[in-house]
């Protein structure tokens, strides 16, 4: 028998004020993308933005390249899967690896890839598996499919809960529903809270998750941050904790959209309560955290990347971790935001979740 | 923010096989009795057994007194309230507290009440207020009552769910489903697993339970035992942790009577799984542990009064708790078995739970 005991949280309640937007200007990098994902920056100055439909696509010199980079594993392109993340190695200068997670399979059996290649001028080259999520799944809705390096050079991976599973989220003998941490060719680094077993797949960073479509780490603060696409009325903002549960689906403030009860309980002893709900659906996306130079009044904010919201909220958090306002940025664009990220330059860039869509860069107005 | 994690429990399955029941013999000792609840034994070789119906009887001599014990606080009687436990202090010879729980209230507001008092001549006196579980409820049903000391003079007391309350079993702020631990007078344990605080009811010892009926601590191994009257077919066998969750009701094994699903979950990360699980109903009501001399076949047992099993279940552990076999004993009573006690002559003692209730003593056959 294995006795264990659990602290219990302490509930927190939040109150959101809103806050006096800066004044920006917005300019667009590129568009024509088919649904686009993610976007990243390689040393050289070359932006790389996947497209959903299964394209990687290269920014340079702000011109959008015509051809998509070659080699790419062919994804899984149905309802919410396709092609996901782009995220170069974080000692990318000299090792050359770039990170791609896909939905791979077909409509009946399908999964959760991450692989990662080399670019070799628009090809992409030596390409290998680093993980796939198991089991197989017949969805293709709530991958997860987030990725971030972390300070030493681990990988976290987002899972989702494959939305027909979700009660696998609670089940950490399966992938479903999970944050993943990984070396980063794939192996379970020895410090995973759950590496030494007790029947839990020793890859398992933290879980009871839906589907987290946003995660960053605040350099400052050491926080890392990550949003969580509720059912109605239960998209959520949380502070993940190495083996902590998030609880989905036992605890959660949202309903079915049928309207359904998917819990009694909006906290459950043992499983972490969010930082924040939000009570209307926004339906969070990508995740950032501002520390660059160009909008100094923004520093430390969360940037939200909101599809339903079709805009991006703006959070402030104190050093603790404490939401202390949110507001509703962007929302002149009326448009689903797929994901937003810093540059290098500190501006803010912007994805639209469009057949037609675009990346559009945000600086202080002159 | 608190921040902490839980280790999973292991799934234990547990495969159960019938034993060669012992050859014994049955006398009546005690009948007539309104719904007898619990027995104890005086130093004095006097037998005392409540009634639910509300009264504390006195046998002595092998006889059933005719008049009640005078003094004991008026119990709300109705459906499943009414006088529940009786209890020497361990230091009873010293000090003569005579511990009594019961229903007390009235069908709008009512709640689990435990008194002390003694016992001068067929008289309770100096009766004071020990624990009333807070808040009050509105039905007469799941009360739990059960009360035991344990080596170190504190007391267990068992809390049910109030059956409309269920989902506070997992709320800590109120003592709904809950085992609560105390010193004799009431005041709480400064080692208890909550007693710094954190929004916890200091008094709580364990929670995420939905009626726990029997409570017996085994001096040999040193485990905590309790059943726990579940829903249909979530009948439980626990071993009782400080500070650990039970799961009523995010997770259980039974459903609603009406079949309706309680949780879709029937363990969860970070709650305590059962020892065991009777699939069919039998409505543990008392339980004890064989360490008498008697039946030296029996030594360690488990004895599992049951209601709707109509028979006691005799259950054989390890030392470490796992249950290796199960026989149903009594069977020809065909009779409610509400509580089984273990004598200090070493016999069992059977409360059938009839409006013309007996007490029942078991010996080996000649």
């Amino acid at each position: 028998m294995v006795r264990f005991r659990c602290l219990l949280p302490l509930t927190l309640m939040i109150t959101v004020s809103p806050l006096v937007a800066s004044g920006y200007q917005m300019e667009t990098v590129a568009e024509g993308l088919e649904h686009p994902w993610s976007l990243a920056w390689l040393p050289d100055g070359r932006m790389l933005v996947t497209e959903r439909a299964g394209r990687l696509r290269v920014i340079e010199d702000g011109t959008l390249q015509p051809d998509p980079v070659s080699g790419v594993p062919r994804a899984h392109v149905r309802s919410q899967a396709g092609l996901f993340e782009v995220l170069p190695a974080p000692d990318f200068e000299d090792s050359g690896w770039l990170y791609l997670s896909l939905a791979e399979g077909d409509s009946t059996s399908n999964s959760l890839l991450v692989v990662r290649g080399k670019l070799d001028g628009e090809t992409l080259t030596e390409v290998e598996q680093v993980f796939r999520a198991a089991p197989e799944r017949s969805t293709s809705v709530h991958y997860g499919g987030r990725m971030l390096f972390l300070p030493d050079d681990t990988m976290l991976v987002t899972l989702g809960d494959g939305f027909d599973y979700r009660e696998q989220a609670q089940d950490n003998s399966n992938h479903f529903g999970t944050i993943v941490r990984l070396h980063a060719d794939g192996s379970v680094p020895e410090n995973n809270p759950y590496a030494n077993g007790d029947g839990v797949l020793g890859e398992i960073y933290s879980y009871g998750h839906r589907n987290v479509q946003g995660i960053a780490r605040d350099p400052e603060t050491g926080l890392l941050w990550a949003n969580e696409h509720g059912p109605r009325g239960g998209d959520e903002l949380n502070v993940i904790q190495p083996g902590a549960n998030y609880g989905w689906p036992a605890a959660t403030h949202g309903v079915d959209y049928s309207g359904a009860t998917i819990s009694p309980f909006r906290e459950l002893p043992g499983m972490q309560p969010p930082e924040h709900v939000w009570a209307s659906a926004i339906a969070p996306a990508g995740l950032a955290i501002y520390r660059g130079e160009l909008f100094p009044d923004w520093q430390g904010s969360l940037l939200n990347a909101g599809l339903v919201s079709r805009s991006v909220q703006r959070i402030t958090v104190d050093e603790e971790g404490r939401i202390t306002g949110e507001e509703s940025l962007f929302t002149e664009l009326n448009a689903r935001i797929r994901n937003v990220r810093v540059g290098p330059d500190g501006a803010i860039y912007l994805l639209t979740d469009d057949a037609d869509g675009k990346v559009l860069r945000v600086t202080p107005r002159d």
